[in-house]
């Protein structure tokens, strides 16, 4: 008797959040990798710099991994891979541009060598048992593809991030093509972008905002300071064909808008006409009108360009009067107050300011309603998984399916880690493997925790105050201290008195604890945090974490 | 030779920030305040309950103040006042809701007797050389008046916070005639809310709102948890009579709504059928399609009902499936994130939800560009101060009034504490006093200033790391420690190791100071600092704060 072939589709990221998207395709025991990518931290992750998906289900097998397929080079589908190659060993798939920003990644994460494959849009690749194709979408960035995985069981297809852009700024278009005719043969399972399921209609094309770039470029009479995402190298194309156009000469600021613009001109994604391209400190000396400045911080990041422009910080750059602003971005959740304080200083400067979402500056990437329905009535799945969206994203998407004919009990709303398994009796949701986030501060990676985080957040709320004490090893009395140490919850020099205070109450609550016998240290710390946060909550109506310390010192040395 | 008499106009609050409102007028010697805002932290301001205006200028002056003049019974209207009046001793006028507001906030925070006056629109009011009249507003809470203030060298129009609502759901509409009245009189300077001076059109009327939520209660089949804002009195009236009018049983949750509803029923602004309100523990027994729970949270904040019914925490509600959660406000920027993750919890738990921007659940409270220029056109000002709004909005309203015929050297454009001072020969920006921010934490006032926010940012980003050592007086030499204490900074059991270097680390550079004879603490302090902070930080790419901490033994005291 053999056991049953399983097909299961197990995504690790993406489900019930924007961001770390990452599915894994398993036959048996042969597995791929949709993506691997990053999310940002949200605020209360106090101090994260990034979190990735929970690897230890690829890690516990990771025998089994024949390949990692990168539908498009965003972070949010390629930023754990330095995470994931440290761990796994398999060859990484993706266009050539995908390709230039991963190893660029893996260069600065210091990487060995990686086995990469580029392919290109209806190239197909043998994966072990599976069938790879790769099909051409539009996005924000070029070289995006979504994946046709034929199966002993059937295809899956995976969007990846996908708009339907008839006229896009440059690369094919959605291949419909393909799609359909995939659909014709038959789809098992389909797995599609819901990060816009929530507008209604269509997403607007590319070619739009580079009309209104062309207009703003003619109409501007001192420099123009351009900030969009340094990957949306379509949108940066624009912007540089429309400062050739009205004879201004460009200059890139920002790590990653210098970083992209390198690669996608050496890859042949960019066309920057010769002599464009001038060297900040170069362009600084030009007429104004013949000025085009393309810069990172379109999201309000504290540390970037356009934020250092913007607090008159910026090294080489100072915005003056009659300068252009233009923010070629839509806020991502959460940057909306950062983006807004920059906008009004750019104003304060003096800067025109082009920022609303009506100035025509900037379009979606993601397919929006009608888009999406079109997609499920080209491929017409037997079933169905939202993908990449929160939870209520993923539940309207399931409502579009089931308006487009998909049965109800054919789409699987699920979270991280559910295992969506097929067999030729049909699929159920069949397991959960672990799954989650793992939050990565610094160099180190897991060692962030609950506990660290919640630490973090009590000293950001009221601060810490730590009482010094040394005692004496024979008798328990104090030989040094009480000393007083704060630090983010009172302005020290008006709270002496306080802190005086602070000083006796733990000399009373030593002297009671001695009378009382009490001597073992856990005691005496509990003692005095005790009394002396109830003094203070009395005081302030603030909880400062209080932290006691003791030594003890034995006998005095006094050799030397 | 006798003075110039002088009118001036001084903005303590309310500009270039939405929050805080606080507007100075002053003649010679004469001041009257128009109200007394507060403006909640950005997420920037760690552990900061809440912000006012520097009251510096006000208590300089308060020997001059002749009155404090309430628009209407927002907290950003009214949320100083305690502050206020625990500096200033004058009277109050405003409507009943709005004194009624007020007095519950005074009697929070115990303070004596205070002179209120309650005020009704049309009504006029001489306060020492001034005639203040004030003039009804449709806002989205009801009792909002605008003000016009006579002085000897003109009239001053301050709209408060407003809208044109010709179908308002309670009160009666923006007194047209009035403002037109005084227009026709002349008016010297108008300042005028900018909160949605970025909008185009007009902001839609409240009846609107009720008709969709007629529709939904009709419709819904299980309880229906209704979120708003608590001071939106006419929105919870909506709620209350469709709930009645569909045989709904009311339970109000959450302290803020518990307490609007008290104080705007029992001042007659809640119209409230016998028998429909019903305590939360007698609502949880009735049949599902009869109930309707009003409750606070429309915003996401974490502690709220909403966000507890949300994390299935609430004490006496759980949210099953066949709920239906509206979400009837709109969200303040900053706080997308946080609803999000309530809509998404929500939807986890089965309800239906209804949040969308769309589902016209929600109006907004203020002038959108078409009534910001009929309040131009209606009041024809010889001079304007756009106030109430960042400040691209107020540049954005100088730009309307512009197209609407104000004189562009006409309107300032100011920050708060600007002086613009008024004389029979014309105005100009004069003066400038001290203004800003009071960042409130707890009890205490004014202590929390750059330093405590800059420490608590740094222990919020990295946690802290705590050395402490016992020195011979004698010799310097070690007699304790050192030990180690760190919170925030890396898991501590997956961190021995490290941890044991810093104390190796420590001791060498105590041995090393030592031989070179480096004796202050500053310098052993500083020492220590430099080189654990690199060690660590090349470990692991965080800078947590270290504090070295010194204590001194110079005898054993043996005696007891």
């Amino acid at each position: 008797m053999t056991r049953e072939n399983k097909l299961q589709i197990i995504p690790l990221g993406g489900l019930g959040e924007v961001g770390k998207n990452m599915t894994v395709i398993r036959y048996n025991n042969q597995i791929l990798i949709v993506d691997a990518g990053l999310a940002f931290p949200d605020e209360d992750m106090l101090g994260i710099d990034l979190v990735i998906p929970d690897l230890t289900y690829l890690v516990e097998n990771q025998d089994l991994v024949l390949g990692i397929l990168i539908t498009h080079g965003h972070e949010d589908h390629i930023g754990a891979l330095p995470y994931l190659l440290k761990n796994i060993n398999a060859p990484v798939y993706g266009t050539r541009l995908t390709l230039g920003l991963i190893q660029a990644k893996l260069n600065e994460a210091k990487l060995g060598h990686v086995d990469t494959h580029e392919i290109k849009p209806r190239d197909t690749v043998r994966l072990g048992t599976f069938k790879v194709e790769f099909i051409n979408v539009s996005h924000s960035i070029p070289g995006s593809v979504g994946l046709a995985i034929h199966t002993p069981l059937g295809t899956i297809i995976h969007t990846g991030d996908f708009k339907l852009d008839h006229t896009p700024a440059s690369g094919g278009i959605l291949d419909i093509h393909k799609f359909s005719e995939l659909g014709d043969q038959g789809v098992l399972c389909l797995l599609a972008d819901s990060t816009n399921v929530e507008r209604p209609g269509f997403t607007q094309s590319e070619k739009i905002v580079g009309q209104n770039i062309d207009d703003t470029f003619a109409e501007a009479e001192g420099r123009i300071i351009f900030a969009s995402f340094a990957s949306n190298v379509n949108r940066l194309q624009q912007a540089i064909t429309a400062a050739h156009k009205h004879n201004r000469k460009v200059a890139v600021v920002g790590r990653s808008m210098v970083n992209v613009v390198a690669i996608a001109s050496d890859l042949g994604y960019l066309d920057i006409p010769e002599g464009t391209l001038l060297e900040v400190d170069e362009i600084v000396n030009q007429p104004v009108n013949e000025v085009c400045i393309l810069t990172t911080g379109s999201q309000g990041e504290p540390m970037s360009a356009l934020s250092r422009m913007a607090m008159h910080d910026h090294r080489q750059i100072s915005i003056s009067p009659g300068d252009t602003v233009i923010i070629s971005a839509s806020p991502i959740p959460g940057n909306e107050k950062a983006i807004a304080r920059n906008v009004d200083m750019l104003f304060k400067l003096g800067a025109k300011v082009i920022y609303e979402s009506v100035s025509g500056m900037h379009v979606s990437g993601h397919a929006a309603q009608e888009e999406l329905k079109l997609m499920l009535s080209m491929v017409k799945p037997q079933y169905f998984i939202p993908v990449h969206g929160e939870y209520r994203m993923l539940m309207k998407h399931a409502e579009l399916a089931a308006q487009m004919g998909v049965h109800q009990e054919n789409t699987f709303v699920i979270e991280n880690g559910s295992v969506v398994e097929f067999t030729r009796h049909g699929a159920r949701v069949a397991d959960k493997v672990q799954a989650g986030r793992v939050l990565i501060d610094g160099l180190g990676v897991g060692d962030v925790g609950n506990i660290v985080l919640r630490d973090r957040k009590q000293l950001s709320q009221d601060g810490i105050l730590i009482i010094v004490l040394t005692l004496n090893g024979s008798d328990g009395s104090i030989l040094s201290g009480p000393d007083i140490v704060t630090r983010g919850f009172v302005y020290v020099r008006e709270s002496e008195l306080m802190l005086d205070e602070v000083k006796e109450i733990t000399r009373k609550t030593m002297l009671r604890c001695q009378q009382n016998g009490i001597r073992e240290w856990a005691s005496l710390k509990n003692q005095i945090r005790d009394v002396v946060g109830k003094n203070l909550y009395d005081k302030t109506k603030r909880r400062p974490m209080i932290i006691p310390i003791l030594q003890e010192v034995k006998e005095l040395n006094t050799s030397k």
